[in-house]
């Protein structure tokens, strides 16, 4: 994948995700746990915060990033289908974090930036 | 900020940890995390985690998502943080996120799906 | 369960785990959690702490205790195999906690506050 | 502390959380947590619950109890701070236990268990 393709995964993310919170609880992983409800979500995202903090641990060690970056990539994943679940979008996200950090969002200055 | 704008947030973010990672402890708050080491910013990890669980049960109150947003952002960015402290790059989350899903990352797609 | 009895209930709980992490793991619960060892049984500690969390939120609404004493019984037990794993026992957080209020720990000195 | 010592140590700390509920914010920590709210006192029971993580992948490597008894203490206490706030009392913790492992609670039984 190159650099400019990983740009949208988050969109792409958030189109299939919506996508699934529509669909029958039998047919995917995501909307069974829109179907279970806001408690079974959280209960997720818990379990994928401690199992990051104890893969995190782990690489201290290990100097080995893999495990450590499927478990963050779980914890992301099951925040995204819990501001699903109450009607938020990535793209809410990823203002605050550019406001907060002075960040454009340019396609321009990103490219400036980039060493 | 427009749609296409929010696409290099994490990319922008990635640059300003990796800048603030070689920063003195005193002169950011990232800075000194880092120097605080791998079990401080875990701690912060979760720490953030809880606050977003809380902030989720409160929004499906009240219905308001400003908080749920604002701590999301923050278990986001510690997350971030903690991947550049042992030396990983958002990248790599969006990578494993787009493989799970078989997305594909290219704009053409992205814009494609996009209604 | 009258008041005296339940004075015993973590010392006996102690009795029992130690001979469930001699046994086979096919045999009971603990032997299996000690058997996948010690990220498989931090996992449930963290997962009990969100249950307990979520429980707790649930609780605040409902005033129904129910549920938030049946997930902090699970948060305390799990902590309970944890400290097992690592060879300590509930006695050392019960010294660390009289240490901590100053507590005696005296039956006749419980006597004397009970109202 | 002899053994016996120990029994009455969560009994003795619910009577001290109990009074403790009652005092001014500014009197004590367990009276500024009251003031602060459930959100507060469950914020600080996932902090301890990650602490607590983090200090046993630290004694599973070092060998040393001493960090991982002093959070696991702090998890409890915070625990038994959100039970107070909420109107229960450690008994039902203790009690439960001894429903789910079958325990007597009885002094005799005890005695008798005891090598």
């Amino acid at each position: 994948m190159s650099d400019s393709d990983k740009n949208h995964v988050l969109r792409e993310l958030a189109l299939v995700l919506a996508e699934r919170k529509k669909a029958s609880p039998e047919s995917s992983y995501v909307a069974s746990l829109h179907h279970k409800g806001l408690n079974k979500i959280l209960e997720k995202v818990g379990e994928e915060c401690t199992e990051t903090i104890i893969a995190a641990k782990d690489a201290e060690r290990s100097g080995s990033l893999d495990e450590l970056v499927s478990e963050t990539a779980d914890l992301w994943f099951h925040s995204l289908v819990m501001l699903s679940h109450l009607g938020g979008h990535p793209d809410q996200i990823l203002a605050e974090l550019a406001r907060r950090f002075g960040l454009s969002g340019h396609d321009e200055k990103a490219s400036r930036d980039t060493p």
